[in-house]
């Protein structure tokens, strides 16, 4: 029985690195198809997000079977409940890649980011790919050192997004209101991506250390 | 032992809902300090929100507690899994909330939504808060014509959602950045309440009908 309860264990943390995976490939592939345009990459992330959903969805009710038949407690509960708490994460990051595809669809064959902030974004995209990166490694490895790095990326992420405000209220900015929106949404999408691989980093490190640091206020 | 188990399953029933109603005042407030310019109000949401992420990290950890200690299955199980996922949602929206209450003191002692838009966002407010009461009530009733409810709320506030698009983009346009990065962000976070009461609506429809509608697409 304990067996196969590690068997189960140890695929329910494979098949989350497999979801993490995916997003990883779902973030790369939309911060391309914003950056340049690229219309059949943004109706790629789109359609694949549906899959994304479809492993939550399994992993949830795998979850909730392993409860039920293994009755888990101490670190194995822990291990369970954090895997479902994950999932959703996980599922949440995809959602938001699926939305910057879809800014990068609607406003084709135009580039969505703006001339004046497209480094600014090209530096969002650069680390939210390493906090999807990070995160499927710090599921794979629950090392500590990884964890703590996506911590750096989300308050680089934060500066980013602090960035893109100053340049949309400075009287440099001379964007339609279009761009405007787009701009507005996108930080906002770039920034939670950090949100999201911190909490998936803090989970990973409570399970390896038994304390969780509490999530920062102001998001 | 069950008699104990009973208890403490009503007990987690009647946290969720008392939990609920904070984040319902908070929808409640943040929107009357938006729409009002109320500063004081607007402090209060913002030092109030401490007390509702207080809250989930408590029922989560009586989740797992109960899961620990009494090992629950089927129907048992499931309402025990569900409030961990609902607690994390209710948190989610105190934090919506939260960055309405942010974005009347950034404004303040402008009212930061324009003229214009007073009727839509006045409109959001109420179906927000609509959506806030009938999530307490199903949590409380599991009355299903509720739960029906909070789906025709949502699907209003993806319409007024909408509508604030139509304003911004129409030639009739002419508020500044600042308006247009605070209409933004203001129409995503009341349209992300709709999207937050409907995720509760069904995972108490599927505690009472075993059945779980899948999520919508294209949140």
């Amino acid at each position: 029985m304990r067996q196969i309860f590690e068997a189960e264990l140890t695929q329910l943390g494979d098949d989350l690195a497999a979801m993490s995976r995916l997003v990883e490939h779902a973030i790369t592939n939309a911060g391309i198809a914003l950056l340049t345009a690229d219309l059949q990459l943004a109706e790629t992330v789109i359609a694949d997000d549906v899959a994304i959903d479809a492993i939550e969805r399994d992993l949830d009710e795998r979850c909730v079977h392993l409860l039920a038949q293994q009755q888990p407690v101490a670190t194995d509960l822990r291990v369970v409940v954090s895997a479902l708490r994950m999932s959703s994460t996980l599922e949440r990051m995809g959602d938001l890649a699926r939305h910057i595809a879809q800014v990068a669809r609607r406003s084709y064959p135009r580039v969505a980011v703006p001339n004046a902030l497209s480094g600014t974004f090209t530096e969002m995209h650069e680390a939210a790919v390493r906090v999807a990166k990070r995160t499927t490694a710090v599921l794979t490895t629950r090392d500590l050192e990884v964890a703590q790095s996506i911590e750096r990326d989300d308050d680089l992420l934060d500066a980013l997004h602090a960035d893109t405000f100053t340049a949309l209220l400075g009287v440099g900015w001379n964007g339609n209101p279009q761009e405007t929106v787009d701009v507005t949404l996108l930080g906002r999408y770039y920034e939670r991506f950090g949100d999201h691989g911190v909490s998936v980093a803090r989970r990973v490190t409570f399970l390896v250390t038994g304390t969780f640091e509490d999530t920062r206020a102001g998001r």
